[in-house]
């Protein structure tokens, strides 16, 4: 399945994300391809992000990302360039966006 | 490169929108595919579309598409189902986002 969802920046931490971005810890790259995750792109508009990746069942996935302790210390580390994220549904773990067409 | 942008839907043809694009006409995917555009995914939610592809060189590729009759009729389709763009920055065909991270 080809996932995709949106995060917001803090308008003032753009420049540090895209930085941090540029150079993710080698552990955390082996932990998301570990997890099942392929073919990642995080795209960004001003402070507004848009993730999609490849996986095989996004909860599976994330709650396996979740429970290891480098991600618990990247998210740490990226905390404070986030702004809330937009309003999302009900059981919505982020914003998600349904893919509605693919050409391979 | 891999390529990323928005556009927006009339909230009131989501429907019309999704429906077409699981039956997109054989001589269009033809032509995106013969245009050098591949892993191509639009994902929606609610009237905001995100559009993503990779191709060798975007400027080139889309001024291929724009010139094939078969891209005018079916832009001509399409057109009732959008709304207007986001504010574009000067020079930008469409509101891109820049790819900040990539893992394959």
């Amino acid at each position: 399945m080809r996932i995709g969802f949106t995060l917001k920046l803090n308008p003032d931490k753009i420049a540090e994300y895209d930085e941090s971005h540029r150079a993710v810890w080698p552990e955390m790259l082996a932990l998301l391809k570990q997890s099942g995750i392929s073919q990642y792109s995080i795209f960004r508009r001003d402070a507004e992000l848009f993730l999609t990746f490849t996986c095989e069942d996004f909860e599976k996935t994330w709650s396996e990302i979740e429970k290891s302790p480098v991600n618990a210390r990247w998210q740490a580390a990226m905390a404070p360039f986030f702004a809330p994220m937009a309003e999302r549904k009900p059981g919505e773990r982020f914003p998600m966006w349904q893919e509605v067409f693919y050409l391979d």
